[in-house]
């Protein structure tokens, strides 16, 4: 009776999210007669508009608007004045939850509207970013490159694993703080050792988690961020790392975490280990002092959620702000100018804009560095602190861990999630990030805060998760060990040491023939993207002008022939009907994939 | 008005201790006319028997009673009848609770009984052994004699240390179980590379904690009686250090475990680690079924002291003692024939008397062997399991780890005892023990089980508690470390690393100088021993046919001149007057002894 789809070219153009100064142009359609229809927007925790559509003919209203006043979220919908025999009737025509299709609502206050987001810049990221299949390192679990297995410079009451076959323990006082610091080893020179293996898996670029002197095994307690950790290596390792992954064409990005600092660290350093009268904490002089929020000097200070390791820093305080990424001498500069290749920027969401906006800066002086940021939610959307962040609206961040995907996958192969809902979902995403974004992102199946892949969807569905990961627009990131079957529930667990030993061919070969599909399909790193479904089967498009890369899974227990009559597209496109020639009567057996290519 | 004095030679002989079929002559004094006095003697837990004292002229009465009814404890007491104008008054003379002078109780109830050790047996050790200075190595925590601190063979799911200054921690789940075990990584051959340093502090004998296969650091959750724990080092190498160490004319006793194993161990095997259907707990035809106690198959079995870890061997099994000490290829066999010097029984105390009686018939096959017990009480009367036990009453074992002395020298030099308690106290252990044992007994200021004896007297002390043990009869056992002013309260901070960057001068000296001193002074190894003390000075002798030596300690903050008629000796000699005369006017400084030897 009464039509909008967002994800139709008919309905809503352009596609998903917007640049300033665009404009949208929106149809509705309805079979009833004498209606009148308005567009309202709602800009975010803001002002109403409502724009009068224009009937070009019987049932069809269409508007174009400028987005010129800002970027932004702006949330839309319709109203609709329709004659009755008794009086007018209004109606309200908004988003079922994940933009497509809409429903109707007789009360504005209960309309979801659809989501739209205005970006101020297109941001498509370093070319080699795009190309790139990913591995992410944990440094202490991943290899020690040291002759015989010896333990660099190892902390002050800390513990070594008797064997690298150990399963990770937090050593805790019976009050919960953590005792001990519990280590592998693992280290730079067993990164560099080990190039020749990641080579042959077939990613070529890292994302190393922090990698400055810190005291505790994860080192997101930096003690000094102008140092590498002892235990780890020293500069001129990791200019040698650096070296050479440019010499084979890889890339290496660093974990930058900003937000707090480790309570012994140089700025902090409460319990001395810096000297007696440096830090905030030992020193009121000191000129780290005016970083910090201390409730009662020097004990009670804030810290980040509360945990005392982690004093927080004022994240607008100047002096902080020019340590980090001033022009120069700053800790941005000082690693950038090593040749690093970009920054994660942890708990992104708890950085001020203006924080992520001058540490964009610094990095826009260089070519080809990437700056990702750590975002758990759907990043285009997220509220934190009572404000909506714009730092994927251009200027800030490039792209974000994409925790949604990974939720989505491992809820779908558990059997939590419909096909249809699943396909709906992933559409839902790419409308609402900036395409660029949305490319940019870093597709994880499990990163050092999660618990790992295999152990959230068993050893049956393991090469579906992956294959959905390669599938889906970003770019994959492999967490170290998941290609030799690491399993493991949350942190310490999902973070053993690499079972170097004890590598399944089965699951190493998944993750490598899927980075070299990647590499060689222009479609799975450029192509555009849409879903579509049947009850059973969940598909994947990624198209570009010439081709299309078609990818399509059967999660059930049974073999599966498609049939035609049951696939639903979300969107339009002008190559469907070869496409579903193409699929019919296609078997996927039970638990397994298929992919293949078109010519369009 | 009464008078008897157990200490003093003109009221009983012998001194102390008797064996068995000796005669004991008794006198007793008092200045009472017309008095009568019988000798009361009651065996342990047993019948009361009585002889009527001979009169041997007006108020001095005597008896000689043959002991030769068997070795134990008795207990004696003095009944008088005195006569008064108003009926006979019974009184009763007893002790009045640490031997010497005794006083009188009306109430026969309320008696104090002087005790009286009848052994079997005199047992003077090997020669080597009284002469021993011994040093008691902690293996793990001594010192890693690998190249570059490498650990051989880290047990799985255990932590080594980062740092050998770090502070030894229990790694436990949250409800206090062990989760991991820790280890620094000490080892025999480590061991060997100190020899140069234990002879070079005087030491001459070791006595070390487990080395056999165990799970934990400390070793006593036994998993092989007949393999050196890997991590330690191999059979080749322990050879290896009894070689070295004899070429040098020092001895190394073991420590025998044998009250329970480990959970883990071949014999109980509950995880599989020995195999499927090895192990009582894994299948109850094993051979070693019969030496546990299962109340519930396999998982509910009777532990030592509820430890479920250490799964409690049933000591009386035959097939338990044959392993342990038969005569061919028993436990006790193998490593006495690799050439050890003797063994230490752990928790001898829970042990049946009849299985040490069969550990040491194993022992008497060789020459020079040694076997002494951990005891924690007076060994002469304790009383375990509802029994008095007589493993110091003749073939069994020869002494004791002696923590009363050490118990007495802390609360004495932390002021909560007397300089006249502590004399006391130190006589009556003397004549509690036979005395054979008293001189075999090991003298340690602290072990792996106490607090370190610096944490527990203070720097101030340190250097008395040193002296008093070195001057007490008995073989004085250095706890590794103690020399090296290593502090820390109970297990685990008293099993630090040994310091081997930072040996303060003093403390090491101080050891040093009495281990030469002992080896020089034939009266500090054989002397027979006395005490005398005034209000603050404490005294003890040590002195042959030949010699007298003199130790007089000043535990209080000021400096002492010693005043003849201040003093009190606890017991009668003929050279007192010379040695009265040699102390007077002596200016003994604060916190601090001398030492001084008089022809006799």
């Amino acid at each position: 009776m009464y039509y909008f789809n967002s994800w139709n070219d008919d309905y809503k153009q352009p596609f998903g999210a917007i640049k300033v100064g665009q404009i949208m142009k929106v149809n509705f359609k309805t079979d009833k007669a004498g209606v009148q229809v308005k567009f309202v927007i709602r800009r975010d925790f803001g002002t109403r508009y409502e724009f009068e559509m224009q009937r070009l003919e019987e049932g069809h209203f269409s508007i174009a608007v400028p987005f010129d006043v800002g970027k932004g979220l702006y949330f839309y919908y319709f109203e609709i004045e329709e004659p009755s025999d008794w009086g007018t009737i209004r109606h309200f025509y908004g988003c079922s939850g994940l933009g497509g299709e809409g429903v109707l609502y007789s009360n504005e206050n209960d309309v979801k509207p659809y989501q739209l987001t205005v970006f101020d810049k297109e941001d498509p990221a370093p070319a080699w970013y795009r190309d790139a299949v990913f591995y992410q390192i944990f440094p202490d679990r991943f290899y020690n490159g040291n002759e015989e297995g010896k333990i660099s410079h190892p902390k002050p009451n800390s513990f070594i694993y008797g064997s690298t076959s150990d399963t990770p323990f937090y050593v805790k006082e019976e009050n919960g703080d953590i005792a001990r610091w519990d280590f592998f080893g693992g280290n730079i020179r067993g990164i560099i050792k080990k190039i020749p293996y990641l080579k042959e898996l077939g990613v070529n670029a890292i994302y190393l988690n922090p990698i400055f002197s810190g005291t505790s095994n994860h080192r997101y307690d930096t003690n000094d961020y102008l140092e590498i950790d002892t235990m780890l290596g020293d500069e001129a390792e990791f200019k040698e790392l650096i070296g050479l992954l440019h010499d084979e064409g890889m890339h290496l990005i660093l974990d930058g975490v900003f937000s707090h600092v480790g309570k012994n660290s140089r700025y902090f350093n409460i319990s001395g280990s810096y000297g007696d009268d440096e830090g905030a904490a030992k020193n009121p002089d000191s000129p780290y002092f005016s970083w910090f929020k201390f409730n009662n000097y020097p004990f009670d200070y804030k810290s980040w959620w509360g945990i005392k390791d982690l004093p927080e820093i004022d994240k607008d305080n100047e002096s902080f702000r020019e340590f980090i990424y001033g022009e120069k001498e700053s800790v941005l500069t000082k690693w950038n100018q090593l040749g690093i290749d970009g920054w994660r920027l942890d708990v992104a969401d708890e950085l001020p804009d203006t924080f992520i906006r001058g540490i964009r800066k610094n990095l826009n002086r260089y070519s080809d560095m990437v700056l990702i940021g750590e975002v758990w939610e759907d990043a285009s959307n997220k509220i934190s602190y009572g404000a909506r962040r714009d730092y994927i609206l251009g200027d800030s961040l490039q792209g974000c861990m994409n925790y949604p995907f990974r939720d989505l996958i491992i809820s779908f192969l558990n059997g939590q999630r419909t096909t249809a809902d699943t396909a709906h979902h992933l559409m839902s995403l790419r409308e609402n990030y900036p395409k660029d974004i949305f490319y940019n992102n870093l597709n994880n199946l499990g990163t050092h805060d999660t618990e790992r892949i295999l152990t959230m969807v068993g050893e049956e569905n393991n090469a579906l998760a992956i294959s959905m990961m390669f599938s889906l627009p970003g770019v994959p990131c492999i967490y170290y060990g998941d290609e030799a079957a690491l399993t493991g529930g949350k942190d310490p667990e999902n973070r053993k040491y690499f079972p170097w030993n004890d590598i399944p061919a089965d699951t190493y070969s998944a993750y490598q023939t899927w980075a070299k599909k990647r590499l060689n399909e222009k479609s799975l790193r450029h192509g555009e993207f849409s879903s579509f479904f049947t009850d059973k089967l969940l598909g994947i498009l990624r198209y570009t002008e010439s081709e299309i890369f078609i990818y399509i899974m059967n999660p059930t227990l049974d073999e599966v022939t498609v049939n035609p009559d049951e696939i639903t597209f979300l969107q339009e496109f002008d190559f469907l009907s070869a496409l579903t020639e193409s699929l019919t009567g296609l078997v996927i057996s039970r638990k397994s994939f298929t992919d293949l290519k078109m010519k369009r």
